[in-house]
């Protein structure tokens, strides 16, 4: 079998790290790299800063350029958070006959809010064989799979308390801008009001992929964000929160069912929590039959495990049965430390 | 679509566990329970000791009445440990053209330790278009695909850690002298040369299953058992070991690759383990990038454990391609609180 040729849309933090992850790799080449702007043209070890010896140092190319029909098994696309956004991303890639993966939040599982353009995505995949898959670290894996892998030692479940506390100080400057860190409780009020501030993306697909598969149609979800106010000051690399300001965003979701809470998620993220005595992790607390008590301290990074995450799903989305795929269609996630070949179904491969 | 059929054979702690977990489940209905000896000719409902309205109170019976051609959607088999000892029970099922799901621990992964039989399985699964899965609560989750899914989240694996720190406090006659509770050290280290004390079956599969996902091949897999001695007394309620005698089994395992290990797995299993300051616990220690520090405390139950998964991955392993699959070939394990019917593709559908 040939190499796993692998093209990537956006390389922003997200596409280079898949980027120089796929070049550590064996079996699986980086055929092409998509980018706007001042990146054209350029060699991609200049913007990975690094060289890969055994990898080519292909050029960062437009879409056009690079998006022909069957140029590679798959391209991952990290450009975009929302379904919307992301559309004619895929739709493009998906015409050309090459599956996707995309760490877009909402594409987790776009039907739970644009079931029009999930259904139109799943009809484009069928008709052109292959599969779209979004994922990711949350949602994609903290907050939906890990969950759902728990309750899979349950004969019956009462109650869900998915929390992630995570730190932000490992995130550059553009995280710090989109939750806030540093500004003022009204200027926080003011973009929560105008969209500006749009928090974590991902709450109604976590909860809708878990109720889903649980099988149970929830009445509602509701959703809230709240300024994380410091009362001492805190420094992180790229950010900064005097006492007073907003040091981070408190986002909490719920999925009720029969008037009930069944689904509750608690997301607290902010810069330096461990200066304020906050202790980071993932947590799976299930009120069932069994009980579970999980947690995992530190909490996963984001970025890290967003890369991973889009990387390790690559042989499952290629193998999937064509059409709109999610995390709950697919084999279990894991690490591939050999070679992508053999993960891959002969009759899957495109090129 | 009709109601889920399901066929329990082995009316025991799990296979008993199985058919209440099931009663109470809604579009699923126990349609044939099979044992031998007295339990024949008995009603379900004696024999579960409860009565479940909405269920028929079906009729013990013999393999012979109650194994026909397509008679259900399904067979859960839970009578023995060894793929071996199972075969037959299994051959006899998937030649009447049913699925099996089967609690036997080597059933995990059989190709660990008995490739041959594994092919045939295989086969007869695919002549006869249905599918066999072997899971439990470990191996099939914790020690496996627990540790699988967290390693979803990384680019890369230096080591891996899974720890099973439980209590056998809640287990019954039998499992205390599988596990040689209260016996001396010398009886101990006789039962462990004879092969009559086992210990916790499923290393071999775990690590094996954990490798071919990583796409690793390893040099060698060890394993050892040793007695835990206490040096106090301990008492059960099915159980008890005084000082100086057996309390419970140590058993250690390694996965090495590269004449280093990979995968090693730790698991002390004994009763009563809070009297000595022992904290029980599920644990997965990844040493990559990014770490993996996950706890859940105090562990899943085996028991409940295994009759939850094994009722669970119902859907996933009659949807499945036909042959003999594994926890690695599906889609992710969950809870299912709403109707079964609703998680069955309409063409794996058998009665």
């Amino acid at each position: 079998m040939k190499n796993v040729k692998v093209i990537i849309w956006g390389m922003g933090a997200m596409g280079s790290g898949m980027a120089k992850m796929l070049m550590k790799k064996t079996g699986v080449d980086v055929v092409g790299a998509i980018d706007i702007g001042q990146k054209v043209g350029k060699p991609i070890f200049d913007v990975l800063g690094e060289e890969f010896p055994n990898n080519e140092n292909i050029k960062i190319s437009t879409a056009e350029e690079v998006i022909k029909e069957k140029a590679a098994d798959i391209v991952l696309i990290c450009t975009d958070s929302f379904t919307a956004k992301a559309f004619d991303k895929i739709k493009k890639v998906v015409e050309n006959k090459i599956n996707v993966i995309t760490s877009a939040e909402e594409m987790a599982f776009p039907k739970a809010q644009n079931p029009e353009l999930a259904e139109k995505l799943d009809q484009l995949a069928k008709e052109n064989g292959v599969s779209i898959l979004g994922t990711g670290i949350n949602p994609g894996l903290i907050m939906d799979v890990l969950v759902l892998v728990m309750t899979g030692a349950c004969e019956d479940i009462h109650h869900i308390t998915s929390r992630r506390v995570n730190s932000l100080s490992p995130f550059g400057k553009a995280v710090m801008e989109e939750q806030g860190i540093g500004i003022s409780v009204a200027e926080f009020e003011q973009g929560k009001a105008d969209g500006s501030l749009a928090g974590h993306v991902g709450f109604p697909e976590s909860i809708s992929m878990i109720a889903e598969a649980l099988g149970v149609k929830l009445d509602a979800i509701n959703q809230s964000m709240d300024a994380i106010v410091t009362d001492v000051d805190r420094k992180a690399p790229y950010g900064e929160a005097k006492a007073g300001s907003v040091a981070g965003v408190s986002m909490k979701a719920s999925g009720i069912k029969d008037g009930k809470e069944l689904i509750e998620m608690d997301h607290p993220q902010q810069i330096e929590p461990e200066q304020v005595g906050v202790k980071t992790g993932d947590y799976v607390i299930i009120d069932g039959n069994p009980q579970v008590n999980l947690v995992n301290s530190p909490e996963i990074e984001g970025g890290v495990g967003t890369i991973a995450m889009c990387v390790n799903m690559i042989p499952q989305t290629i193998n999937a049965r064509p059409g709109l795929v999610s995390m709950i269609d697919l084999p279990i996630p894991h690490a591939i430390l050999g070679d992508f070949r053999d993960q891959i179904h002969e009759e899957a491969k495109i090129v």
